[in-house]
């Protein structure tokens, strides 16, 4: 855990560089699991789980009693925390609905701009080292709010050869029937083609490991449109003197537990807050369960002292974090230099859990540096916006003519033809 | 022009199946153009603008006085015909912009989104055929509404070696002032790469040719992020009994004269129809200076006969248009009936050109299916929805047992920690 003092912006770039890890022909086994599926579908799709989840399969579909069943299998006190998150989400979500308003551009000239849900929206939730309940409230949320017609989901089966009952609680919460026992990149493939089980979807969400990511990839390179590219989980802390260390600590530690991937970024004001940072996590990081995996993360970590805030927060924007946390009493005012990140966490009693779980806000954000130039996921993810006009003959009387000049001088006399036929 | 009648659903597939032609190689010209400007910036971009373009260009930077010049080289009434369509546009496009609320999802704990524009942009501007700058203002207007700091306009050069003066006009209209003289796949090249003249940017925007668009799939892949894959423009026309066969033949034969590849598909409730509009089109094409280019795109037009309503629309659903007339007395009602869609024009009086040009709605729009899962351009496309939240005290003890029951139950028990350090 070094720490770095004032780099220069010459070298932001490779100090705050992602590690790029792709294993060597992981493209070409994508690419055979998706001409099996294709070729052979639910066949093939039960050949692959057998092979990687070690389980044969026979129905995918998981059933009405399963799913019944799942609420018993989920102690109250889980169930009730749910309910809460969900509650949270649904509010948020909600206020993202758009209502279409005309708008009378020119006298006669009537546009509008409808939101419709994409039909068919696939969602998959991993649940082999952590069962991502919470990634299927995430998702099946706002699918519903948008409302999406078809809603698939499909979450690998576990050695028993049944799907996860929090994973099934959430569905039945949610009113999800269509839930099959399928995962990696194999359920990916099922989603993007189609089998005789499960249905070919327009959209595909969700986390995953490498192999889920690069079968999202090679959809959306075939024609279905997926959430994000993803990346492993990211955090950049912004500290000044203020900060609580044992908070900053422990969301630093958080960031950390996901994988040995994970990327933990610390700004300070001063070296002496990064030092009491470190000193809380050496403590705190001997509690945790998922010590080995967080002290790998750790090995890449950076702490940089940043003495200028606007400095610190350029470094911050170049880095375009997936969350960022502002510990700091004068949050609320340096989130107005905040222009690259997925997600924004204010003071000292917001930690980014509060947003993995339960606050209201979206999990599923961009990582990468994507934060740049892409949203997370909301309402907007699960519609379309499709434009709409209408012209009475007063409009076209008065636009024919500037099509025409228009369309004339690009060329395109058809188009100015087509428009003063109408005159 | 067949005209086919009923087709059965399991045949709607293959009957609207859009050509796919890629030609041989071009993925392997174009990797090797990223990978020569990523070596030699201004050289490599200067050197294939002399193979490509064939004209020697020293200083890619349009100067000011070449914008200043344009005013007085585009004839007044095409002048003030974009001084309206740039009005419009406006118009429509101002009302997409959204003011952040600020939720409390439950006590203490606040949640917002914020838009923040997206930094650095790109714009391509084709001008070898036709200059077209309507897609400057269509691309120019969001971003300058969204707020985008950095406007990047890359345009191929003429044979003098000189930007379109229309174009350039448009870009002194808007005020967008780095305007480059390069073209083709080596000027999104340049774009996603930067070179030592032009900006390396964030988003790329923009039509172009088949080299263009596989520039722009390959800077996607790379991390830049892109409007839209983009493919053939396309129109669809329903017609029932009160259409004016005239102007719905005016209509398919802009489209046509797009290019050899535009796909015009008439759905119509009679054989009637569509014959009436078969013998206005043979007549109007005679008199189009592109006669050839739409008669070659008319060899794959679909004419098709569906008497039920209904079953029209799962068609046209089906089929995802990027424009779609109803061509009706009744169309608003129908227009209840579209799910998959660019955009739409309504009645008899709302030709296609006028969204390509002048109404306000934005001409770029997604193709090849894509209408069902992706939405045209508009401000969102030019910013990012950053979600914020800050819980008080309160806030996180009432929060923090929900997350640490969730937490715990994924096995992410730093995550718990996190909140509940701050109980």
């Amino acid at each position: 855990m070094n720490i770095i003092v004032e780099p220069l912006e010459q070298d932001w770039t490779w100090l705050l560089k992602r590690p790029q890890a792709e294993p060597a022909g992981l493209l070409k086994k994508i690419q055979d699991i998706f001409r099996a599926i294709e070729l052979n579908g639910d066949a093939a799709l039960r050949s692959y789980t057998f092979e990687f989840d070690k389980v044969q399969v026979e129905d995918f579909l998981v059933g009405a009693a399963d799913i019944e069943a799942a609420v018993e299998a989920v102690p109250e006190p889980l169930r009730s925390a749910i309910q809460t998150a969900k509650s949270n989400i649904e509010t948020f979500h909600k206020a993202q609905v758009e209502t279409a308003h005309k708008i009378e551009t020119m006298p006669g000239v009537y546009c509008w701009r409808k939101n419709l849900p994409i039909q068919k929206i696939g969602l998959y939730i991993p649940a082999g080292s952590a069962p991502l309940f919470s990634s299927l409230l995430m998702l099946g949320i706002p699918a519903l709010i948008a409302g999406c017609k078809d809603i698939v989901v499909c979450t690998p089966p576990g050695k028993d050869g049944k799907a996860n009952a929090m994973i099934l609680y959430v569905a039945g919460l949610l009113g999800i029937k269509k839930i099959y026992k399928a995962g990696g990149a194999q359920a990916i493939a099922a989603m993007a083609s189609g089998t005789e089980t499960i249905p070919k979807v327009d959209k595909i969400f969700g986390p995953g490991n490498q192999y889920v990511t690069a079968a999202k990839q090679l959809a959306g390179q075939l024609g279905t449109a997926i959430d994000l590219p993803a990346g492993p989980s990211e955090l950049a802390v912004y500290a000044d003197a203020s900060c609580i260390p044992a908070f900053v600590a422990a969301d630093l530690l958080s960031q950390a537990e996901h994988g040995p991937d994970s990327q933990v970024v610390l700004i300070a004001e001063t070296k002496v807050i990064a030092e009491s940072v470190q000193k809380e996590m050496r403590i705190q990081l001997e509690l945790l369960p998922r010590k080995n995996v967080a002290a790998a993360a750790l090995q890449h970590s950076r702490f940089i002292i940043m003495k200028n805030t606007a400095t610190a927060f350029d470094l911050l924007n170049a880095y375009a974090p997936e969350h960022l946390i502002i510990a700091s009493n004068d949050a609320e005012n340096l989130s107005a230099l905040v222009i690259n990140a997925g997600s924004v966490f204010l003071g000292h009693y917001s930690p980014e859990s509060a947003g993995d779980y339960a606050s209201g806000t979206n999990h599923t954000l961009p990582t990468n540096g994507y934060a740049k130039n892409l949203s997370g996921v909301s309402v907007d993810s699960f519609v379309k916006k499709i434009t709409f006009q209408q012209l009475t003959q007063t409009g076209i009387r008065n636009l024919a003519p500037v099509i025409q000049r228009m369309a004339m001088a690009e060329g395109l006399d058809g188009h100015a033809a087509a428009a003063m036929a109408r005159v």
